[in-house]
């Protein structure tokens, strides 16, 4: 890379690093500043109502990408069902509404009109039944598959629909909370519990895989405590990840409903034996907060760092030059590099832009979350080689900034360079996920008194604490009074750390513990 | 194919003609039991929505994709814009607004609660502003192009949104207008006039190539008429298909917008001379709606006929058996020969679904449009042939409808009927287009005279007249009223058939024309 090179970098990682506070600093704005300088998304005039900017949308796209093709692996077909929900349905399931159809956006009328040279709702127009919009679609679904229910010969029903949905949120965080976002929601029909319960792991398990393998976010599986349950649910499990402030944030739920919205919706079948039976349900979502906890787990002070797999540029080629000559050889090898690469399945792109320097462009590119950056010069030109930077490394105790920089670049020969990207990209994929495990082991704690759990949240900065628990609704409301700490999930057996398994004394009560439970601060 | 397959093919007959009404007897009816008896959509209990089922939805998703990567590789990316849109910002287009927000779903409140022992719309929960569900996204998008435009180098913006839009509607139709559907908008910013209007044009072209060579339905390209086209748009451009019943159905159109939305949203840029400037717009849509198209262009009273590039399932294998041990010999071999297609990227099911006879196996998957059956019996394996079946075949003049099915039929030595699957298919979608080319070129008249006109509607079926035009829209009411046909388009240059370029006499007022324009009634 040519002295040019090197000067612009310096020049705007100024500029870069004034853009996003440092997470040490102030971790939310951090956070939003991270959102904004990936240029990810923004608030909308409309209250709660975020806008996803083709970069954050392409993110979304390639993790839609990854479930959608789990869940056809997996028997399912997508389907679409409306947006709004008659009131007299969603009152029907008054005590499954209870939980989550409080605060929804309701629609009333069906005309704007021109009065008195002004346009507004015309007072004629109300409707007979007011139309909520879904919160979440089960009842209205539910409605719908008593249409397509008679015996067992039409079960199961395995269908997911990709849709938006609006709960009218107060306080409101790019991606992690907004009135409208986007998800998918899956929505089963079964002949047996076994098989509902059967998918509804199975489900959970697509969720664990795509938070691991494709975000390389680690996750604990487990169930939700009785107050974290979804209404309407007999059992919820979920998926939680440990953001960088030691928070956990819920990715994804799956639940098993038992017959509870066919029992409200009237919904039986005529079961092998030739008896009728209600049908046993499961549903299951995750949402654009995905992007969220990628960006909390991953990111740094530089801004977005993105796991290979979900990034939509994964390498991008920067011709660096100071003379037309240069000029037009450096961006003609760019232009070769860039199909070389293509020609492997890679998504990159060549930054040609005119009128701005080298450095401007790494930083942008950086704060952006592509993996990879080469940077062709004249010299590498000459060389015959490529200068790849990393966007990330994993750390080392003790490091200068400047030598975890160093370790970021390498200058490959050409060929070499090329043919080893796939294999790079996969690699860094990997790391990503080890950075992740390695950072939430470090802020995870075994915990037995409530002394040393008030020192790990108050002292500490707190994380991930596993506490054995026999308390009920109103313990769990004491600890998040006292701690702001709630029960994120009852384990399933194999995902207890080592030397927290067997049974013990309830952190705050003292009674018997079968099992410790996940605690932690939550978004 | 052994005697029992025949058999059941003849039952199973009777069955499904039952099901669909013929197109001559209720064309309205038909296109209904099409879609009811392909398992595309149905009603729900939402007035005026409909629930895309998961054949129909599938068929979508593959049209998506088609679209999609074409907007890819013409430089567009995804993003999402609010629901929303709040009523002041629409009320500001109201000139603009006129003509497509007067029927919209509004939403006045914001919370559902418990009164009375009933769950209600909260009073005390009103919103200050209504909100307004989208019933295109214009206003919303140009409220925050505003933030992301400063100088020509911020342009193009080229972005596009798969979303659902609202537009309430008192009669519907399933896909053809339904209250909420599903629609892309493209929404892009520019410049210049010309590259606007190059995008107009570009996207136009993209729309008319999937509607060709993606759906198999001829169209027409040409400029809507002053009274037809979008409010707010400078022009109108789109893409005009013919159904079975010679009507016209508005496929997908594209708007130049001028720079009205940039004034009424305040977005000025500074151009290359450093001076400031509105920005020009465009944009383009297609919906749920040409689901609507291809049903009533390829289907017949069989039911659903789709084109292979489209078919969720291209190619259906049915075993069958007698006896035991022909069940797993003709069961194996289907999924080899499955195995083998999907090798060829082909998609293939094997219905190997108990209790369930080959005849109606084949009359359901007739129903659902797959267009090529496979029937694998023991005398299929003995003599090392499948038997393929078409789910079409041209028309050929004065044939009988045991003839045309002969035709469908082939027995093909194995490996050259797996071998020639993708160009059998291929083919397929060829001829599905010229055989809606042909049936077009029957319906479509040069008309010189009223008189001819009139005849031409009310006594031959009607179609697609070419006719010379000089009226205004008095004139077009009139004509509406008289003969409910309506200018479809003012076709590009290179769109007239032969014989009915150059200039004439308008059919209806006498004042010279210099070029025809298609004329239609239209859904």
């Amino acid at each position: 890379m040519g002295k040019n090179g090197n000067q612009q970098q310096q020049q705007g990682g100024k500029t870069a690093a004034d853009g996003i506070t440092p997470r040490a600093k102030d971790y939310g704005q951090w956070y939003l500043d991270v959102v904004k300088r990936g240029d990810l998304a923004e608030h909308s005039n409309v209250r709660g109502c975020m806008v996803i900017k083709p970069h954050g949308y392409a993110v979304w796209e390639k993790l839609q990408r990854a479930l959608d093709d789990r869940f056809k692996a997996t028997g399912h077909q997508n389907a679409y069902f409306p947006l709004f929900i008659p009131l007299s349905l969603l009152a029907k399931e008054e005590e499954h509404a209870a939980g989550f159809a409080k605060e929804c956006a309701v629609v009333t009328h069906y005309r704007l009109k021109a009065m008195d040279g002004k346009v507004g709702v015309d007072p004629e127009s109300k409707l007979e039944e007011p139309l909520v919009v879904r919160p979440t679609s089960e009842t209205i679904i539910w409605a719908q598959y008593k249409n397509w229910i008679q015996s067992y010969r039409d079960l199961p029903i395995l269908v997911n629909q990709w849709a938006n949905v609006v709960r009218w949120e107060m306080r409101t965080r790019l991606f992690l909370r907004t009135a409208e976002f986007l998800w998918q929601e899956g929505h089963t029909a079964h002949a047996t519990e076994a098989e509902a319960l059967e998918e509804v792991r199975r489900m959970l398990e697509v969720y664990a895989d795509v938070a691991e393998n494709v975000m390389a976010v680690p996750v604990v599986k487990g169930h939700k405590s009785e107050g974290e349950r979804f209404a309407g649910a007999v059992d919820t499990q979920c998926i939680e990840g440990m953001m960088q402030d030691g928070k956990a944030l819920q990715m994804g739920t799956s639940h098993y409903l038992g017959q509870n919205f066919a029992k409200s919706a009237g919904v039986q079948f005529l079961n092998k034996e030739g008896k009728l039976e209600y049908v046993y349900a499961t549903s299951w979502g995750v949402s654009t907060r995905l992007i969220g906890a990628l960006i909390m787990t991953h990111s740094d002070d530089a801004g977005l760092v993105l796991p290979p797999a979900l990034a939509p540029i994964q390498v991008v080629i920067v011709p660096i030059y100071k003379t037309d000559e240069e000029k037009s050889a450096t961006t003609a090898e760019a232009m070769a590099v860039a199909d070389a690469l293509r020609g492997k399945g890679i998504a990159v792109k060549v930054d040609d832009r005119e009128g701005m320097q080298p450095g401007a462009k790494y930083y942008e590119w950086e704060r952006k979350g592509v993996p990879v950056r080469i940077e062709i010069g004249p010299r590498d030109l000459e060389k015959g080689s490529l200068c790849l930077v990393r966007r990330f490394v994993p750390e080392v105790e003790g490091e200068t900034e400047q030598e975890a920089r160093r370790r970021k670049k390498s200058f490959v020969a050409r060929a070499e360079a090329i043919d080893g990207m796939p294999a790079m990209l996969a690699e860094m994929q990997k790391e990503l996920l080890e950075i992740a495990r390695a950072r939430r082991a470090k802020r995870t704690r075994i915990i037995d008194t409530l002394e040393d759990f008030e020192h790990f949240f108050k002292e500490e900065g707190g994380g991930f604490a596993w506490v054995h628990w026999a308390g009920g609704q109103a313990e769990e409301e004491e600890m998040v009074r006292r701690f702001e700490t709630s029960i994120r999930c009852i384990p399933f057996d194999d995902q207890l750390p080592p030397g927290a398994e067997g049974p013990g004394t309830c952190i705050l009560t003292g009674k018997p513990s079968e099992r410790r439970v996940l605690m932690a601060k939550a978004y």
